[in-house]
């Protein structure tokens, strides 16, 4: 794969996806001394980047199958099922049992059907495969595929047509097809600049199976960011990943909570937890990241309320009152 | 005053300020039967749209003057504290000693300092002006001034950039120099363009104003929109409304709440009080505005974390776990 599939998926999705923003706060340029661009994927139709991989899928889709299934944490699920609608073809989405509410409710509303699983008996694949067969549905993952990950590399593609010096860009990492798809697009862009995955410290399989070399399950961890907690990486983008990758940063729990909270007060934006993580990375690791301005992926903004409110709140008793910082111009 | 004054306000603030995106909603489109544009000045420098006025009256500052007073619940401000250190020049603020924190410390980080008063004994302007002769500061008033309506005026105009056939723009009103320099720009684009100002229904002064045909005073009302509770509407602006303004819609404090409830979850944005009631005056009166797209100022998020979840807790409350409603293409 090379950043022509993305420039592809591009093209597919003109008229269809919408073209996020990329936000500044002057208080966060100030507090780290650099220009921080978020790319506010949580103002994607269906409220994550999901859909662009989703919908560039099915614009290939064989005629042969009279739907289409795909397991999700929930936001690639209500990404499928948008693009199905719009494809005028059946939906059927398996996901965990405790997935949010809200993730639930918008996959109905896109008039798709649900199929739960216990997310811990590691039974998902399987069943996915057996609802397949049985109603003759394509199957579309929600990393392992070329056509996924080209879709995903339409956010760096984006980010890249406004702000062309990125020295670096931070996006979160769970099957690992984001990465990919950011990485293809930013290196075939510029040699140089480093695309940094972040994960949840305690949902670190691609930084372990980085690290060996080779695809490394985990048992299937429990994280507040829903949309990561990945038992393994999906291998498509895994070998991307491994070509392409400047490195994994690995960020706490209690850092994803205040990554929420900080962008409800300096960008006024509201990120589920998987969505804030990127930018919890960069609080965490900052200064390994190369000089000049920096690029973060906001990737959704799917959460219960109460979830929401909950987390935000542990935080702002952590973090305090903080000031805003003097702005800068830019 | 014309459209001309805008225009030049453009040309002002070019490379100051923030072209702040305007985003949609799928669901919300669905609900209201039309394509609704949401303008987020929440992501403009300061976390509002009033530093357009602010540095746009700036620039004009005679050099005489040894530094700038103005008086504000908060964003006119911190607009004026960011304006007048672009500028270097102090600046000193008269805020009400009720104001929201986070509007405090972001006055004071810019660099400027605060005289709080008594927001129900009325002495805030005699104060300001005792302030002006003794430290010989320039008065940046919040709305009563050209230069101010025009710089409001400029957010109209990047929506009508972005969209040029909105049928009609709702904003909310304070002293009233936002819903001026929309009005301003709206009709200067198009005649037909109604633009349409919104009160807190408890700070009706515009309303009854516009109604009695003269400035009305009310007693010091209080909202939870604490950047729209004026007891009288600006001069200057006011004769602009009275010739320029479609009507004012008022709408009731709890809805205000469930407009910031529906702004954290059908666009993920986070909006102050005063912020989210153009918003609720869309919801109110959808039915009185004409056909096509409408475009609504989203004009600030500045409040303190825990009224913001109090406000919201509530209104989820009210409004229960709605399932998104099904996404239409644009």
């Amino acid at each position: 794969m090379s950043i022509d599939h993305v420039l592809h998926a591009v093209d597919c999705l003109r008229g269809v996806t919408v073209r996020t923003p990329m936000v500044i706060s002057a208080a966060v340029d100030e507090r780290l001394g650099r220009r921080v661009w978020v790319k506010a994927e949580n103002q994607q139709l269906t409220g994550s980047f999901k859909v662009r991989g989703a919908y560039n899928a099915l614009v290939r889709l064989s005629d042969r199958h009279q739907g289409v299934i795909g397991a999700s944490s929930g936001n690639h699920g209500a990404a499928l099922a948008l693009a199905a609608r719009l494809h005028q073809v059946p939906a059927l989405v398996v996901i965990p049992d405790d997935a949010p509410v809200v993730k639930r409710l918008a996959i109905e509303a896109l008039g798709a059907q649900i199929v739960t699983y216990d997310r811990h008996r590691g039974l998902r694949d399987a069943l996915v495969q057996e609802l397949a067969h049985r109603h003759r549905l394509a199957v579309v993952p929600s990393a392992n595929d070329a056509r996924i990950i080209a879709g995903a590399g339409t956010v760096a593609w984006e980010m890249l047509q406004e702000v062309p010096d990125l020295t670096a860009m931070l996006v979160p990492v769970g099957g690992g097809g984001l990465a990919a798809g950011t990485a293809l697009t930013a290196t075939g862009h510029n040699p140089h600049l480093q695309v940094f995955g972040v994960e949840p410290a305690v949902a670190d399989d691609t930084l372990r199976s980085l690290r060996a070399g080779r695809l490394t399950p985990i048992p299937p961890p429990t994280t507040i960011a829903d949309g990561l907690g990945h038992a393994e990486p999906a291998r498509a983008p895994f070998q991307i990943n491994q070509r392409l990758l400047a490195d994994i940063i690995t960020v706490p729990e209690d850092a994803i909570a205040d990554a929420m909270a900080l962008l409800w007060r300096h960008y006024h934006l509201v990120a589920e937890p998987s969505g804030a993580v990127a930018f919890a990375g960069l609080l965490q690791a900052t200064d390994r990241l190369p000089d000049g301005p920096v690029g973060v992926v906001l990737s959704g903004g799917n959460v219960d309320w109460t979830a929401y409110r909950t987390l935000v709140d542990i935080a702002m008793e952590r973090i305090g009152d903080q000031p805003h910082a003097a702005p800068v111009l830019h």
